[in-house]
């Protein structure tokens, strides 16, 4: 058998646009090299003879992209959440985040979370790891056997973090240099380098400038966090007294997207001026609506970024958020979207389903390029969904199959899985 | 072995008030004749020989509470939620609620609710069948066999409804009695009815009163909705312009809780004269916060009512929530605290897990009598939860093993369970 042309049967559901779904019942999905090759109602006969797994009854939905997850926090999810952000990270994240120098106790913890990971229904992420280099590593190491597609960036931070965790400015950028260089002696199929400055009140100008000095020498990605709690804001504030908004502090440093793809994660009280600059440099806006509930910080005026066409993906955050389930994740979306129109804003309407599903594959999809979707070209990242757990009395059509999915759906009901085209081990 | 006395042992867990717990690792907890008869460190010597079911690490706590679930919106959970209440009633609700009038589908449907309750960490609940007298028996008849302790009604409506739902008025009543009677005649052991007025809306004067007249006789306690949205509310304002207040439209015919128990599902715009009222009653309110989200309602000020010293339980409220797992509700419970404290309300601190655990424990318990609870005399209500499946590298303690099954825990994680005393059938 050829693997390099298959085809997976089943009922199809991708996004066609913001607001619709595109469904192909009981249909053919077909991978070639790796990429989609076509969406098929009907077996085109030079196609005859390809393997084809059928999954019956099943859903098949592209593979799910988390824009924004810490690693090293995934231990702590679901714990001491009854704080918000800064002094959260204060007392949780960083003795966590410490820990992980110690690349025992790294291998413990990023097992588990590479373990769930791989068996949810996350195609490709954008990860944090800690500021250390032989940890970060080992993370992607275990994510590119897991088969994963991800973007994982250790983080710097030179500035109010306690000592045991705050490196020297040239330390951190030189670490950041030899990381990258480890990373390309590695030769990952499917795992990438971002930048990850923590965020401003972590990082000093002159780590920022040194960031900037690396990212132009290796065009790399960057991640970081942005307008998530009004405290964090203020701080910035006084931190860059210079800068316009909370996003022109990066953007002074050229680290705001006008390079380089970024992700921007929370955006939570993003300001006309900074939309405007997110929306020229083209920055992804990571929306992790979850975590804006545990920590308290407020809710994301998602509807407007939409409207306002910017990228838009959803994050799990994990540990603001306390799963990786994306699934969970969009439903998040959706709730604290209704609670926003209702208490505090009646111009933006909820999202609906069509448009977190949307965010959660071809929306946050796009910072990898082309992925996130089944129209031709795409990689092959896909999800194959079996509801029968989820037992109903009556008959459903695909879409109430899919909105069910999204508020109730774990592991449980992931058949199969595929990334870049290879399927990936659930066990 | 004789059963009328057993102990379990493991880490037990159980409120002693609403912000404290009560933890005992590694401790004996007895059950004799149904009822708790105590928690022990160490085995008291005149218990030896007692047979000891030995569940090493998990925790035990008391059985959940669901204080407002409708049963036959269980096989809509998820799906249609893009509306307000009154538009969701008519488009959802009330088309599935018809088909209830075929036992067939009844029975269908009302299997699966049945089966997943009892494998759910939910001890005890308080249910909306539907109007229709055999689907409701047919319900409680399964509810008695799967063990759980509940208390179910036949739903009341006799105006504002599809003709195809609509009852008369006196057949609304006589209904009521020949179902009554029904029960009766089952001697169900852990089954009770309860007068169930869907909500003002839906019920006319006069049905009130003969609702009313057949609680006396009876001594029913009782179920419906307050103050859930803005709409509803105005509509009582027109449909009672009579009432102070929309409890007080209920309060008129007495049935608000100054007779019998009474739960009022919702108040989420309960006023300080409505608040004053349930005070003076007795009222239990269902907090019901993926519901409140779902339906874009509001978010219900618990922690006024916590203050207050109002009855406060939780309610999943299925399917304006989306799952019958209790602790999906203790967590969406602290999140919408959350986030109205930080957009509606700074002075309504938000709710913490102890607070959480207490009303999904002994909070709705106490509708039952000595319920949700391990002290001494209450219920003996218990579930084993093993949480191995949520792995972590380091260490964690008891407080903390339960703040996160609050967040990440489902049926997986159930052991076993124990409803008076007796064990629940898993499988």
């Amino acid at each position: 058998m050829n693997e390099s042309i298959f085809i997976l049967k089943g009922n199809i559901v991708y996004s066609k646009s913001q607001t619709e779904l595109a469904i192909c019942e009981h249909g053919y999905l077909v991978c070639r090299e790796g990429k989609v090759e076509g969406v098929y109602q009907t077996l085109p006969f030079r196609l005859g003879g390809t393997p084809i797994r059928d999954y019956g009854d099943c859903l098949i939905i592209p593979g799910l992209v988390d824009l924004h997850v810490h690693a090293p926090q995934y231990s702590f999810r679901g714990l001491g959440m009854d704080m918000e952000l800064l002094e959260w990270l204060e007392t949780n994240t960083f003795p966590e985040e410490a820990k992980f120098e110690d690349i025992d106790y790294a291998e413990k913890s990023y097992k588990i979370f590479a373990d769930n990971l791989r068996r949810s229904a996350t195609a490709r992420a954008c990860i944090f790891a800690t500021v250390h280099r032989p940890a970060t590593l080992l993370l992607m190491d275990m994510l590119e056997k897991a088969g994963l597609a991800t973007m994982v960036g250790k983080v710097n931070m030179d500035r109010n973090c306690p000592e045991y965790l705050c490196e020297e400015t040239s330390e951190s950028a030189e670490e950041t240099l030899e990381w990258i260089k480890d990373v390309n002696h590695r030769k990952y199929a499917s795992t990438r380098p971002i930048l990850t400055p923590r965020f401003t009140p972590s990082c000093t100008d002159e780590l920022m400038e040194e960031l900037k000095k690396i990212q132009m020498r290796y065009e790399l990605p960057l991640q970081s966090h942005l307008s998530e709690n009004q405290s964090e804001i203020e701080w910035v504030k006084e931190l860059c007294p210079w800068s316009e908004f909370y996003g022109d502090a990066y953007d002074r440093f050229g680290l705001f997207g006008a390079d380089c793809p970024t992700i921007m994660a929370h955006c939570v009280y993003s300001g006309d001026k900074e939309i405007a600059r997110m929306k020229e440099n083209g920055v992804f806006i990571a929306h992790c609506p979850e975590s804006n509930m545990n920590l308290a910080s407020g809710i994301a005026p998602v509807r407007k970024y939409l409207e306002e066409g910017l990228n838009v993906g959803l994050g799990s955050d994990v540990a603001g958020g306390t799963t990786e389930n994306m699934f969970r994740c969009m439903a998040h979306a959706i709730q604290a979207s209704k609670l926003r129109w209702r208490i505090q804003d009646e111009r933006l309407e909820a999202l609906t389903a069509e448009e977190v599903f949307y965010m959660a594959t071809k929306g946050g999809g796009a910072f990898f390029g082309k992925a996130g979707s089944f129209e031709e070209g795409y990689e092959f990242d896909a999800v194959v969904l079996d509801d029968v757990r989820l037992a109903h009395p009556q008959p459903l059509d695909i879409r109430s199959r899919l909105e069910r999915l999204i508020y109730l759906a774990d592991e449980r009901e992931i058949r199969a899985k595929y990334v870049n085209g290879g399927e990936i081990d659930l066990s």
